[in-house]
């Protein structure tokens, strides 16, 4: 390809970057998404050019495949209750320093290395997320039901130019921490902040009529319709929870929630930036 | 080309959008580079982009042939001395006229039409330009020799998001209009505004060794080699006061002048977003 | 006259410049009332003056008799239909050139000459006015209709302290220049700014009711007797649009809305520092 | 006089408004010069409106004449040293309670009613002037001597958009109240703000070659030739310390000195708003 | 007491200092409860503290007693109808020398030695305070009733740091000067600034069950019971205006109003920082 | 302790408060001074203290301890060499774990609920700390030497009125991270924060004459003095990089840098704030 060609996709670019200008985008990056090291880079070189030309976005991430490998090397066990990790005390704080220590400042590191300005934070930084122990049937130990986001911190961070990267633990007014499940801490978030997107970055295609076929993807959905899709069986199982996320996140206010496929090189600014859709927007 | 490549595209455009976050560029359009429609447009686009993206730019314009034209519809016949335009007072009001009535406000409509917020100035505007009457061996009528540039109007259009377009016509204090050499008025603001680049698109390739051969481009330039360049000749005619130019605003603290060969489409954008240069640079 | 009655006369002054202070007064001057020099000079002067004693002051301008002798110079005839030009592309052209490039500038240098900071803007600058062709039962070629104005570009160069100097020519989305009514420009651009008063400066002593005597002078017309008087037939003719933006800009919230003789020399201060009335107000 | 004549004599003022636009100019207002009613009014007038026209206006005050009075009220009378009230504890207090209390807060709702908006400080308002006893042959008692200005009170005001109206009373770090010469405090004021003028004005006529005679004012002195003028006995008696205020304050960057007769009306106005000279002027 | 102690009850403050971080709080500082030089020292300590902590405090002072003692020195005798004091011209003037002049710069000065930065205001400043007659069955010479606040001035010195200092006299529009009782005004400026407390300080313990036994104070009151209260006879005399200022503060938004004994040393910190309540607090 | 005692220490701390308001000053929190949680919680009320009373406190931590149990949890011996840690890339992966995310995130939390607003901060974040690796005789493995202090991240979070709690782990340019000696560390950010003081809080009384006799403490040193006290022997071992860290920060413009024990309940306090020292005195 020569310069000419990229240069003219620079400028086919432009109705989109226009678009984005100053509107708040809040991505989830998660565990499993970032398995890679390139994937991860690439994300990241997206991340900070989407800062650079202008979009105030917000990176949420997640971090279970750090948090099992780290639980191994301490020789405990991971236990999982109906799908979610129990958390005890010693896997709290585990997953706080996997979490706020290590993916968070590595990703900060990461976005710096690419030219970013960002600013790792987690729950207990200004006080942003305030938690509960979740109600459920089941006893899941230390895991984290928000009641309340303040974003001051959060828009501090942007009005002063920094990408805030948020690792989603948070200590309830005792100091005890708990984990917070990712999608559901950045679609409060993104309701909070009024953002223009919530993309939860996963490792699917998106949305699938039949799971065994990619080429079923169902594009775009209405929020309507999800109750009706749920009926059908065509989103079920761990998808149940992502899409709840997603139409919560619309009802609230945000214009446009998508999963979207992180194992694309690049699916962030293809969404973005070009006609082509990647994955399954929900409006 | 598929998305993944545009998007790499972009990504490949980072650590230059990087470098030029906040910076001032002011690019000379001139009058012979803007005759296609087409290439007016690419450039407008060009513009914007690099607007988009955080670059603080300042576009000054030219406009000889509509210039000619108007004269022509007034049947007046252009008068030339030693290469420079004889202005009488009634061509000084065409100029005025056709610079800031004309060609000015069109690429101000262009720049909105690409989503550019823009200003369409000239050198009255908040009395950016003072002026008085070029000292020449040949009288030249009302060609006018800046004495001053206030770049105050310059920055708050640029720090309230405008894209600043400047016509270089002024008026003496007693209100008599000149026509300004565009390549010197923004060789001037440039210096005065310490800009990071000088770019003066052109309708030639660049300096050439062998004026009749592209593939002779000097595509680097010391400002100290000037001097010698013109000696061997290879710095001649028209090229002379257009380098002088460039070498003015290097040694009053530009970091790089350019002559930028405008037929080139989005020459702009390859020279300042990828690797390859485009023309000839100064530095 | 003495010196001491000079300060007495400026005291005299300090109730109104105090209750003008920091307001917004848009100052439609049109084409007949800027015949003579001395008078423009003065008007400039007026405005000059007005700005510095803290009035936030709009000046939108026409320039009608320019127009025409341009037109005549390249040989076009102007065409009325039903009182209004008929605008053809070419004629489109020239007014643009002649308003926004010759009178809008010359406005503009001449309020720098009496010390003020004056900005030339026209309708494509900052996107100010969107505009589309306007309907009438015959055609009119180019000419505009108002859909939008966009103050923020107005309001910015107010605050930077400029006085902007506004040309009423904008270009809709495809590019195509569009010539529109200066009045109603002014009476729309001083309802959506909230300005304090409309000042129409004409070439007649106001609204008489008898057209041949200047002493029937009415001095002032609450808008909900204006259908009365037209139907009297004491608002006729090219005073019924003028008279329309009056009652339109105060409907919109504009405190007072005022035709003004331009041809009494310094009638905007007299009007606006002195208890004389000059011309007829609107409220 | 007709209004025209009125709005000639206001447009005559720009040359001098925009001179004066954004300047800071410390006028002593003395307690001689405030005698008639009338002439007080006309003072705050002049003030209220160079201050509404955009001086940065200082007024600092006297009151001699009303501290006499209160100190004949309670049985006190006057004692004067070498031409200086000797000042015990209570008249001290005295002197503070007119000052501050009656001549301060009376000025400042003079200039209310004008339309002013000021605020009535006196030494000890944020701190602004730091005193010691005034070191001199003879005992004078509670004399203070200016050891520091401290203009962000000041400044506060000036900037948030009132008048600052300043008695000469200040305490030391003990509490103890000093009465301070209140030319020489607006010299030392108007010297640390940089003003552009200090205008100290009195009852007389200015300097005169003879005292007897007014017609021979010295409209103009350069401050190296005072102590010649003080050898030659034009300079003398009381007429020493007011224009050794004059020549410090030059001294210290003010650009322009006047000793004003305020008995004459609207000599403020005339003097800066006029080409007519009033009192001396010193540079 | 050893410095650990000491620094226990610093960090024992915390919270209170938290809670009232950035709140207004209006204290009326009387007359009567600033007869000892220690007790009133104390009370200015207490105020430069809670100013330095981030409480924005204005204080609002009378004067009674000095006001008293001057007008002894003219040889004028107190007068008064119905408990309040008949004020006659020249007492006007006595009260606007001894409150603007005296007691509220001698508080300035006094919280200046303390490290405060103080601003000495009275009505007429900023136009703080317009003012009428007050209507009353007999007549009271010049007392005046609050028509309306104007907090721009306060809020203007707090913003800059300042602690506003006021002085309750006024003028109205032809210049003549009213004294305004404190309580009222303190009330009045309270309502206004939407303060979080309101706290008159006074020489009397708070309000007692039984007037003669300090142990059946009352320590907090509902507004609801206070008509009840006064038709016990509990609150009565003197203590009805004063309540009725409370209980109107907190009608028109005030959080907390109390009446505070001045007497008891440092009063106003125990009732703030300590969890000791003294006084008598209406909510 | 009555409240009156209470109301006293407040006002005592007074002079104090003014002293320090606004003023910055970095806290170096050890590892060994974090041992009792109870020790731990009053110096973090301590912090919030300082901060509400508008001290600019940046808190730099360290975690020796922690950092050792968790190397045990995985199996890790701790390995020195000369003293230092020598850190393999295991090592400096638990080394950022422990303290961004475990360490520098309970602090924070800490904070929050004393009521503290804080932000935790590593030298990746807003790229605050350029690092390389250490030079030293004996290899180290990754333990860092800091070749920059980026404070832009460190005032925006000041500025926004957060507490900055700042880990010493960063990156190099290829995201290699390293640990930082944390007594070096906050010698280098307050001396490139200008800050007024630099305290380093520790496990020892601070400087002895004789180190078995606590009785001995050297209250204050004069930064010329230390070569000569390490020569004598008295400053050896382990306090002689405190020591010119002490030293260092002096020479770049520290005001003062104290050695204080932590293990003294509001250590912090009792030194800023009372007329008691703790500990040694650089100056």
């Amino acid at each position: 390809m020569d310069n000419l060609m990229r240069a003219q996709v620079l400028v086919n670019a432009l109705p989109y970057i226009k678009d984005y200008n100053g509107q708040i985008v809040v991505v989830k990056y998660g565990g499993n998404a970032m398995v890679s090291p390139e994937l991860k880079d690439a994300v990241m070189k997206d991340i900070v050019l989407l800062s650079l030309v202008g979009v105030r976005l917000v990176l949420v991430h997640g971090g279970g495949p750090e948090i099992n490998q780290q639980l191994k090397k301490i020789g405990k066990e991971s236990k999982f209750v109906g799908g979610l990790r129990y958390t005890d005390a010693e896997t709290a704080e585990v997953v706080q320093m996997v979490l706020a220590g290590k993916v968070n400042k590595d990703l900060v590191a990461l976005l710096a290395r690419h030219g970013g300005k960002a600013l790792g934070l987690c729950g207990m930084d200004g006080r942003m997320i305030e938690v509960e122990k979740k109600r459920s049937e089941v006893d899941l130990g230390f895991v984290g039901s928000i009641t309340k986001v303040n974003t001051q911190v959060i828009l501090d961070a942007l009005d002063n130019g920094y990408i805030p990267v948020i690792s989603t633990v948070a200590a309830d007014e005792k100091g005890q921490v708990y984990n917070i499940n990712a999608d559901t801490a950045a679609a409060k978030i993104a309701a909070e902040l009024k953002a223009k997107n919530l993309i939860l970055m996963t490792d699917i295609r998106g949305l699938l009529r039949d799971k065994e076929d990619e080429s079923t993807l169902i594009p775009q959905v209405q929020v309507s319709e999800v109750p009706n899709l749920i009926r059908q069986g065509i989103i079920s199982g761990g998808m149940i929870p992502k899409i709840e996320c997603c139409v919560e996140s619309i009802r609230r206010g945000v214009k446009k929630s998508l999963i979207l496929d992180g194992r694309i090189p690049h699916s962030l600014l293809i969404e973005m930036f070009t006609d082509e859709g990647v994955g399954t927007m929900f409006l």
